[in-house]
């Protein structure tokens, strides 16, 4: 297995350690990031680095990218020394950013006319969970070519789920950050009508976990906001960017969702106040602000 | 322990089985219902029926109030014929309804004036709690009187927090309301853009479970959502009371809470299309029909 020939395109804060558990778990990986400092701890753990992406998918069958944004994916891709430039027929991209939906089917149509396989498959869990193998990764693409990746993908998570089709795991990934702001949104107004009423909080949060309005969100943020303490976690700078794309989907699709929709207005507030590397759970500070009310 | 004499006024979905649990726990309880015919199921269990709240609290030294609204225990407790007329000192009310936290603590004030004690005891778990003896029960009040209590509370639930002072048990509720309504909102709209994306909706569920995402309302209420089964549960006529209430307390407290506002105005809707008797989680029948889009 350890034959194959891997790819990793982006090496910030999620791809490093990403990239290193595949070396560690004996994989040679071919390795490129836009900013050469950035690829020194992956090429001390034996990764080898290239000039361009075009250089990467060269060498390798499977390339993973991990990059920031749309236009990124789109640029390592397609752009000038992109992987179209110098991939293989038959090789496989797996895009492990968060993206848009439809630019992933996009780009997974025009790969598949130049003979190229896609996987879409975001991830969440932090940079820890990258670190320590334990992401979650939700998968969109053809379930032959999720089985090929599937041990590649058990040695970066735990949770991982082929959702469907192209453009699926993006999806999933969007579903999820709706669900996750609007409740850190509903944990943050809980907690702060707890305190403006005069009554501990931390015994609210107590109680609440105990029934029907129990979630990870209330046990993990809801302490956050009781402590005060906003260390990362999941950076609201990209939880901001992942309800942009949430919004543009229900844009083209026409939908409405408009309680994402607040959501997302809250942590535009937060990233645009300065605290966007701060956890997103930090949007409690803008409702703690505005009420001037404080929960620790 | 089974010498206390007990009253039980309010004997509705809730109350009826709530005060049968404490007949079967041996006790002796005198009831009223402003509906005689309410009283005949807790009557052929031993209650012992009287006419007015009075009447209750003339024979009973703990008596539990189980009505509707704010209006309703302030009229059985104040009222003609209310529980004030009847009761002996030293005795206590323990009002199980979901009200306002002020006038909760207004109704405190004064049955202390008359040497009497309060407790407010706020319950979730709907009727099946109620039958089965599993509520979550939110008590405020004075810790001395809550243990005296509390055994009783122990027939009647499983999940027994004394919160705080005079009221705090409401506000707990409150808090509890504002967190589940949100995040109704919120898992509705994470199925409706998955089912809207052409991804399966059930699919997205499954692997949100695995993750930051997970929370009892995805568990339970997305479950209902995919099966479009809105069996209640808890109906949306009473939790649209009770963000009415989170929503007046807002107002008294002069604090901003955006996102229950909108929550409630989605349950205002449900109610007002005629939909009342079911589940709150039904509001994403009226997410689906604004979208064009149908979950099962």
């Amino acid at each position: 297995m350890s034959d194959i020939k891997l790819g990793f395109v982006g090496l910030g804060i999620m791809g490093r350690p990403m990239a290193i558990n595949l070396l560690k778990a004996g994989y040679r990986v071919w390795i490129h990031a836009r900013r050469a400092e950035s690829m020194t701890a992956v090429a001390d753990a034996g990764g080898t680095p290239c000039d361009s992406p075009a250089a990467v998918a060269a060498q390798a069958e499977i390339i993973f990218t991990m990059v920031s944004d749309t236009g990124d994916v789109e640029h390592v891709i397609t752009g000038d020394n992109g992987i179209l430039e110098g991939a293989h027929p038959n090789s496989i991209v797996v895009d492990m950013s968060t993206i848009s939906p439809s630019a992933t089917r996009a780009l997974a149509a025009r790969l598949a006319a130049r003979d190229l396989h896609m996987l879409d498959a975001p991830v969440s869990g932090g940079d820890k969970g990258a670190r320590d193998g334990t992401l979650s990764i939700m998968v969109g693409g053809k379930a032959d070519i999720f089985e090929r990746v599937r041990p590649l993908f058990e040695i970066m998570g735990k949770n991982i789920v082929h959702i469907g089709d192209h453009g699926a795991g993006q999806v999933t990934k969007a579903c999820n950050q709706v669900a996750i702001a609007q409740t850190i949104v509903a944990v943050g107004e809980a907690l702060l009508l707890a305190k403006a009423s005069g009554v501990d909080p931390a015994r609210v949060r107590q109680a609440l976990l105990g029934g029907f309005a129990n979630s990870r969100v209330l046990e993990v943020h809801g302490q956050r906001m009781l402590d005060g303490d906003y260390e990362p976690g999941f950076k609201a700078n990209l939880h901001k960017k992942d309800m942009r794309i949430v919004l543009e989907t229900a844009n083209e699709l026409g939908i409405a969702l408009p309680g994402a929709a607040v959501a997302t207005q809250w942590l535009n507030a937060l990233v645009g106040t300065g605290n966007g590397e701060l956890d997103s759970a930090a949007l409690s500070l803008l409702q703690q602000q505005m009420c001037d009310v404080k929960l620790h």
